[in-house]
């Protein structure tokens, strides 16, 4: 019997709300899962797993079923659904959390359904190395694993996070996250301490100056897109990632060229988000602008091929 | 008759004090042109003017001309030569200038030999843009001329400084600048701005996030080269333009695939120049470890060549 889904994704939802320095928007739907989910729909069949209150909203989850994202792992629970509010600065780069009411998220419990169990790609994301850990208990032995994760776990339980990631393929964190994790300042250091963890794969975020790919014997850079105007970074890092597991998991493969080329998806996949606040821009996404600006953008990041490489 | 030299390149000379994180050096070489020369010279004949106090110690000079750099253009004054101290915080990022010192650089007039007049490529590297225009008026039609420029003249001389872009091909400044120059946040909407006053290309600095191209039709996004350890910035910028320049005199092209080639070889170089202080790293550095390093990197930015596009 096939897997119902491809690719699992666990994580949070939330209701946001959002200040950046031109607009406010309150009561979006946001969090890890949805974000990811919705990136990765592009590409697969992903199956979502995380926990929302009788409060959530019909039309939310309506936009989840447009997009065709499996829901069976969803749970809905009395009471209220995780809120967040938070406010960028000027430049985009900082944000503050205003808010944070966990409400049903505290004592979510990740239960995959079993049609989830056996998908052969798996995406941790953001949420308690304990509760990660307790997925992993769940799953049989996925092709490929990925996971996130965040300061707040580096800062209060590396121990759970440190043995989650070692039971990973791939390992993906912000910037100043692998610095924090490791203390070494040149990403070049940090992550070859991370791939000491285990995974063979150390995926760095650097916002709008792309991302870096380190495994033990090389590493591949990949700018992000050039936007003329960003609306709302909010959900970009688990846009990118639930991009690159949906067209990682629509190549059923797992080798390095495969995941350049998934990184590229995710990367462009998230560079349409930013462009609206929560998926106000990705649920009106069509895979022909898509396609169109993976072409673009390879354009733009082409330095030369094999018989050209020798110029000078 | 053919030029002297391919390259003619003006800009600042400097003794500097350099206090980073973890070591401080005195009294060591710097200058916009005495990087941008050195990197050049790993590609072609390059002449320097600039200005020294008769306080210039002999050593410096020689290390110029072990790298075969054309000293016809330098002008040496009654006086000490311009001192420059500052001091990099933690993350390398941000510096602050501790002391300047103009000394015979305060009244530096640059003058080109005869021999420079007709070089087909000219760098008028970070100085007044009085200045630049001055250089400009001595010679004739060059091929290609790159202008570079700081924050200082933006803010005191924007008169001057938009006109001698408009007199450029290309425009090279830093992230910040670029916003500083035109108000705006996202470099898609600087660089355009930045177009509309002559050049044909503007290229703009991210430091260790990589640079960036921008022509009226397209964007070339080039990331840095990830280093284990960074020793010294300073410079890094004159070396990336100088080693641009010199590759592309290099090549006798000006069209856009040989100012992305070109672009690659001046990032390679600048990631050898801040593995030290000063030129310690440049003027022992051999074109093939350079040749080398650049293979390395284009691997490391290959998304793919066109038969390979495809695969989703």
């Amino acid at each position: 019997m096939q897997p119902s889904v491809d690719l699992a994704i666990v994580g949070s939802i939330g209701i946001d709300t959002i200040e950046t320095p031109t607009e406010k928007q309150e009561e979006i739907l946001g969090g890890s899962v949805s974000y990811a989910c919705a990136a990765a729909s592009f590409y697969t069949h992903a199956g979502m797993v995380g926990v929302v209150g009788t409060d959530f909203p019909t039309e939310f989850r309506k936009i989840w079923e447009n997009m065709s994202i499996d829901l069976e792992g969803l749970q809905t629970v009395e009471g209220k659904t995780f809120r967040w509010s938070g406010v960028y600065e000027e430049n985009m780069d900082n944000r503050r959390t205003l808010s944070t009411d966990l409400n049903v998220f505290e004592t979510f419990s990740p239960e995959l359904p079993v049609a989830y169990r056996s998908a052969p790609y798996l995406f941790l994301g953001n949420i308690h190395p304990a509760l990660q850990l307790h997925v992993l208990e769940q799953v049989h032995d996925p092709k490929f694993i990925l996971i996130d994760t965040m300061d707040l776990w580096i800062n209060i339980d590396k121990e759970n996070l440190t043995q989650v990631i070692g039971k990973c393929h791939m390992l993906t964190l912000n910037e100043s996250e692998a610095q924090l994790f490791t203390g070494e300042f040149t990403l070049n250091k940090a992550a070859k301490q991370l791939l000491e963890l285990g995974p063979e794969y150390v995926l760095i975020k650097k916002g709008g100056n792309g991302s870096m790919l380190f495994t033990k014997d090389d590493i591949f850079l990949l700018h992000a897109y050039p936007l003329d105007d960003l609306k709302d970074p909010t959900g970009a890092g688990d846009t990118f990632a639930g991009g690159l597991m949906g067209a990682l998991a629509a190549s059923g493969k797992t080798d390095k060229e495969a995941i350049r080329q998934a990184m590229i998806h995710g990367s462009i996949t998230a560079s349409f988000g930013v462009e609206e606040f929560s998926l106000d821009r990705l649920k009106r996404l069509d895979r022909s602008e898509l396609e169109a600006r993976i072409g673009e953008f390879k354009e733009m990041c082409r330095i030369a091929c094999a018989d050209s490489e020798e110029r000078m």
